[in-house]
C-alpha cells in the first residue's frame, strides 16, 4: 500500500489492477511544452502490447492510452498529465479453483498476509499488467527529453534468455527491431526460437536478461548519496515485476576483476575526457559521465505453468494447484520496452533534478 | 547534491566529507523508548573500523561516535537522533600532485563534471569514510528492531573474493566472526588470506560478493509498488560505495531457470505455510514471505592502485597518475558491515511503515 | 507544476482542468478494508456540487464520481484508489474577448509568467474546480477515520460573510445543515441571504471565513517540528483556491492576548485530562491534545465580478476587461466541504502516521 | 517524531533538544559555488540571541554556529551543510518541582501523551532554542539567493504588540533595525518599551503579530497546487514555535471586501505588468506576481507566567504551577529573524524547483 510513485521531480504514480475497470499513470513535473499526443505514447505501449506473436501471453488488450490532463493544444502545461488505459479483456472467467489456493512465485499469498484482502482475480495489483502504465509515462518522458538533451538514445534489448546469451562479438543496433525478442544478434533470434517455442508447447517457462542502454547522457547527472544515479536505475527496475537481479556495467562480475583490469582509463577527446572502456557502466560515484549508461536486470521465469505445484489455501490446508490459462513462456521479452521506460522516467528526472540543483553551471575540463 | 537522505519513516541523512572535521548522521523517525548508548553503536563501528589488521587500509581513525540529541536517560526519545564523529587522521600530506589530475575509477571527475567543485583532498563526499555514518544509524536501527520484532536477526558475510567463491555446502554461521573476512567457510578463510596478502604485496586489488541474509522477518514487509522490499534494498545496497551489482535470492541467475526450477512450493508447518525453498530470497511481489530475506552486491576492485594510469587533468591535458597512499586490496571486507547497516534500516523502515498503514491486522493462513 | 499531492501516508494526488476531459485524484495510502462505494463519496460531492441554490455558481455539472481501482467486493483493498470526475459542462463558448487578457485577481497572469502557457479557456489547473477532486478524496478519508478512530466528527461552516459575522452565544450545531450557508446560527441565516441576494443581483462579490471543527480527535497526533499537526493544517487549508489567512484556536487574535488570558489550565477529568478553555485550538506544540480541533480560514472575494477592471494583454497592451460568466458571489460557501474534505485528509494522514512511528504506546496519564 | 525536515530541494533537517549538548541544522540541496563562512552566518544567529537587552529572557547563550561540512576554500561544494551550535548555558538546575507536573500552554503534556516521555528538563525539543537552527539554515539560504537572483531583499519586523498596532502611514524600513522591537515605526518603539517593560515587572507576557516582506522576488514562483508558495509559507510559519494564524496580503481581513475593493489592477510599466495596489501579497494561484511577498504571524503570548496556574501531575494529580525562570514577555521580538530565515529558505527552494521544472523558459509578458 502507497507508496505507488517513483521520480523526485518526474514523478509518476501508478494505479490499477488487472481485473478493474481501468489502470493509468499520474505523472507530475512534466516540464511544460512539450508536444504529445496519444498517438505518440500508444507506440510505445504497442510495443509491449500482448498477444502479438506466439511468445508472449494470448491475453487481448487494446492498450489503447487516453490523455486526461496537462495538455492544451498538442503539448504538455506543466500540470499533472493523467494517462488511463481501459481493462478490456477481463474474462469473466470461473475463479472457483484458484479463489481459495494461492499460486506458488506469485504475490497472492503475501498480498493476503500485507493486507488481509484475497483478490483472486489474477494478479490484481501486483499483475504485471501495471507495466503498461510504466511505458505510457515512459514514452512522456522520452518526450520531454528530447526537448532537454536531444541526443539521448535509450534501447533495450534482451541478451540472455535461460541458458542462451549473446555472442557480444555479434552485437548489431539494427537487429533489434528485426526479431520478436528485441535480440542485438541475428543468430541468437533464431536460436532462441526455436527454444522458446519448445519451452511453450510444454507449458514451461524460462528466465531472461534485459540491457537497456542510454546513449548520450551528458555527464553530472546524479544526486549523491542516495539518489545516485545507479541508486535510482536499481530501484526503478527491481521494482519491475519479476525482476531479481540488476547490474550497472561490470555488474555482478566486477567481484572477480582486479583493479587492473577494472580501470576506464581517460584521456582527451576533441568534445571532452574520453574513456578507453566502460566497465563502470557509465557511472562514478553515482553520477553520469558521459559514457553510455548501461544497466542490466534479470527476469525470473514465469511461475505460471502447466506443472501441478504444491500449495496451500486460506484456511491453511496443503492442496495443488496448476495454472492454467495464458501466460507468457518468456515475461523477460515484454520487459524489454518496461526497462527503456523507466530508463526514460529516471534520466528526465535527474536532468530537471541537476537542473534544479546545479543549474546550467558545470565543471568543463580542458 | 541533495538527496542524502534514505527511508520513508526511519530517515537517514549522512553529511561529511573525508577530510572535514566530521561526518554523521541525522536520523528522524526512531521510534521513542528504545535503550540506546555510544557503546551500543561503537560495537557496529568497529566491526568496520579501518587499520584492524594488514588486509584493510593502515588509515587511522578511532571512529568514536557521540550521540548529540534524540535521548535522554539512556533511551530514544523520538526526536532526531544525531550522530556524530569526528575525523582524526586528515593527515595534512601533500595532495600538489593530485590536485589537479583526476584518478581514474574515482569519483573525482564526475564530482568536478556535476558541482564546478574540485576537492583534491581525497575522496570528499564520495569517499567510503562516509559509510561510518551509515554504520552507526544501522546501529541504531538493530536496537530499534529489537523492540519491535525481536525475532530478527541480520547477518553479512563475503561469498566470493575475485574468483573465489566459498562453498555452500561448507556454509558455518559459526565461522563469519573467526576470520577477517566475515567468511562461511573456513576453508576459503584461509586460503583468502594468502590470495589476498600476495595481492596485497603486489599493489593490486579485487572485487568482491558480500551477501547479507535477514533471519525471523515476519511476513508482509514490503509497499508496493515503487517502495518493495526488494526495491528499497536494492536501492541501499547501490547507493554503498563501489557496489555495482545487487541480487535478491537466486538474482541474476534466475535468469537460467525454468519455471518448474524456480518455484517454491508450499505446505503447511506449525506456525503457518513453509516453503520447500527459497529462490525468492524471502520476498515475492515486493512483500516479506516470513523466509530469510537474503541480498548479495557486488564490490568492484578498488581503484587506487600501485599501477600507473593514464588519466587528464582539470585543463584538459593527457597525463598520468599512480594512486599512492593507505587504500583497501579488498574493499568489499569492509562493505560486510555496511551492508549490515542497510538491511537494519530498510528492515526497521519497512516495520514502520507496515505498521502505519496496515496497523497490526495482517492476513493470517489458517 | 509538480507537487499536485500532499499527505504522508494517505497521500492524495489531485489532476484535471476546468475545461479537459475529466478531472480526478489519484489517493494512494489509504488502508485496506474500509468498506466505500461511490455513493458515500457522492453525498460529499454533492454537497459542494454548484448551481444547487441562488447563492453559487450556475455551472451544471454532474459532479458524478467513479471509483477506477483499489476497491474489492465493497472495500479498499490498500491499493492506489483512482476517483474520476468527468466535466460535463464544458460550454464550447467563444472565448475570443478573453484569449489574450488576463483577468486581475485571478492566476491567468502568474501560471502564464511560470509556465509560458496560456490556457485561456478558463481558469485551466487553477480552476477551483479541482477542489472536486479533494472533496472526493475526503470522503474516502471520512470512511477510513470511522474504521480507525469511530469518534471523530469533522464539520465546517461559516463564521462570517463580508461583514457580518455569526453570534457565538447562538452557535447550534443543528442549524449548520438546515441553511444554504451552513451557518449555526439561524438568525445569521436570514440575514445573509438578504445580503448576497443584493450582492449577486448588482454583480458583485464578497469574501468569507469558514471554520472547521474535528471533534473526538484523540490527544497525541501531530509530527514535530515540521509536520506539527498545525502546520499541516495550515498548509492544507492555505492550498484551497483563493484562501488568504488560516488560522488555529485564537488565531490572529493571540496577539492581543496577555499570558493570563490564553492559557488554558488543566484539570483531572473522568477520563484524562481536561481544559478549562481552549485557546490553543486543540493544539500544543503541533500536537493534538483530545480537544476540539478549531481551525478558520479566509477566503477572498471571487474576482470575477461585473464591474470593469484595468489589465493587460500578453503582448503587452493596457487594456479593461469584465469577467461575465457563472460565478459565485461569495466562493466562501462552496468552500466549507472543501475545508471538511481537507481536514478528513490531514486527521486520517496522522492517524496513520502516528501508528507508524509510535505503535500504540502513548503516555498515559494517570 | 519524524518529519523535523522542510523544503523540496533545499532540505533543511533541525536536531537537539534544549538541554542536550548541541542543537544544530542538517541543511541539504545548497547549490554549489555559493561563499559561505561563521562569520556570515552568526551575523543571523547574533539577531535571535536571547539576553541582548531587558525585553528577551536572559538566558546567556553564546549561539555560536560551526560548519561541519559541506564547504570547501569559503564556498559550498553542493554536499550537506551541517551548522552546529553547542548548548552553553544548560543549568543544572533543581527540576523537582516541575517533574511530574505539566506546565499548561507549553507542549510538555502532548509530549508526552504523544511519545511516553517526559523529559523535564524545559522544553526539549519544544523549546524555541530549536530556531536558533533555522536562523542559521536561513542565514545560508540569504547567501545562495544572492547567488541567483541578486535582487531579493527580505525584512521582518513587528506590525502588533498586545493591542498596539504600528501606524502604516509612519512605516520607515529605516526605522527597523534602530530599536529592540524591530518595528518600522519610530513612535511605536517608544511607545511599545514603557508597555512591555510594564508587562515584564508584572510577570506577565503579550502575544505580537510579525510581518515578513520579501522584495525583489521574480515573479513565477511557487508550485501549484500543494507546494504554492503561499501554501509553502503557511506551512513555514505556522512550524515556528507559539504561531496560531498565518496571513498573506489581506489575510483575514480578505473576508470583509468585495470583489471591487479586493482586486489588484494591471497595467504595464516599463518592466513589465505593474499593479495598482498588492491585496493579494503578491501571490496569485500560488505564484509569486513579482510585487512584494508580504506573510504576517501571529504569536501567542508566553505560557511561563508569575501567576500560578491550575495543572495536573503524569500520575494524574489535581495541582498548581507557577514557572519561574528565565522567560520572554513577549517572545514575538525573537521571531522576527526567525520568520526572516523561514522565508529565506522558502523562497530558495522555490527559486531552485522552478529553476528544475521550468528552466529559465518563463511566459514574458509584452
Amino acid at each position: 500500500m502507497s507508496i505507488n510513485s517513483f521520480g523526485h521531480l518526474f514523478r509518476v504514480t501508478t494505479w490499477g489492477e488487472s481485473h478493474g475497470p481501468a489502470i493509468g499513470a499520474t505523472v507530475d513535473g512534466c516540464p511544460p511544452g512539450v508536444p504529445i499526443s496519444e498517438t505518440m505514447l500508444q507506440h510505445w505501449l504497442d510495443k509491449r502490447k500482448p498477444g502479438q506473436n506466439k511468445f508472449t501471453t494470448q491475453r487481448r488488450e487494446a492498450d489503447a492510452v487516453r490523455i486526461l490532463s496537462g495538455t492544451f493544444e498538442g503539448q504538455t502545461t506543466g500540470t499533472p498529465v493523467q494517462l488511463l488505459i481501459e481493462n478490456t479483456d477481463q474474462r469473466s472467467k470461473d475463479y472457483s479453483d484458484i479463489m481459495d489456493k494461492f499460486r506458488p512465485g506469485h504475490a497472492d499469498i503475501t498480498y493476503f498476509q500485507k493486507y488481509g484482502i484475497r483478490d483472486y482475480r489474477g494478479g490484481g495489483r501486483s499483475s504485471a499488467r501495471e507495466t503498461a502504465s510504466r511505458v505510457a509515462a515512459g514514452g512522456l518522458a522520452r518526450e520531454a527529453i528530447k526537448a532537454i538533451a536531444p541526443g539521448v538514445r535509450i534501447t533495450g534489448y534482451m541478451v540472455q534468455m535461460g541458458p542462451h546469451r549473446i555472442d557480444r562479438d555479434r552485437f548489431d543496433w539494427d537487429q533489434i527491431d528485426a526479431n520478436p525478442f528485441w535480440v542485438p544478434d541475428a543468430n541468437a533470434a533464431i536460436k532462441w526460437a526455436d527454444y522458446l517455442d519448445s519451452l511453450r508447447k510444454s507449458g514451461s517457462s524460462v528466465g531472461a536478461i534485459v540491457e537497456v542502454t542510454a546513449r548520450g547522457v551528458p555527464a553530472g547527472l546524479g544526486a549523491p548519496i542516495y539518489g545516485k544515479l545507479d541508486t535510482d536505475l536499481a530501484a526503478a527496475m527491481m521494482s519491475i515485476n519479476a525482476v531479481k537481479g540488476v547490474e550497472i556495467g561490470e555488474g555482478m562480475s566486477a567481484a572477480m576483476l582486479t583493479g587492473e583490469a577494472n580501470a576506464d582509463e581517460i584521456r582527451m577527446g576533441p568534445d571532452g575526457p574520453e574513456y578507453s572502456s566502460n566497465h563502470a557502466g557509465g557511472i562514478l560515484g553515482g553520477i553520469s559521465t558521459g559514457q553510455d549508461i548501461v544497466v542490466r536486470f534479470a527476469v525470473k521465469p514465469t511461475s505460471s505453468i502447466l506443472t501441478t505445484r504444491k500449495t496451500v489455501t486460506k484456511s491453511g490446508e496443503d492442496t495443488e494447484i496448476m495454472t492454467k490459462g495464458r501466460h507468457d513462456p518468456c515475461v523477460g521479452i515484454r520487459a524489454v520496452p518496461v526497462g527503456e521506460a523507466m530508463m526514460a522516467c529516471v534520466i528526465l528526472d535527474h536532468l530537471l533534478l541537476h537542473r534544479g540543483q546545479i543549474g546550467e553551471n558545470r565543471g568543463v575540463i580542458g
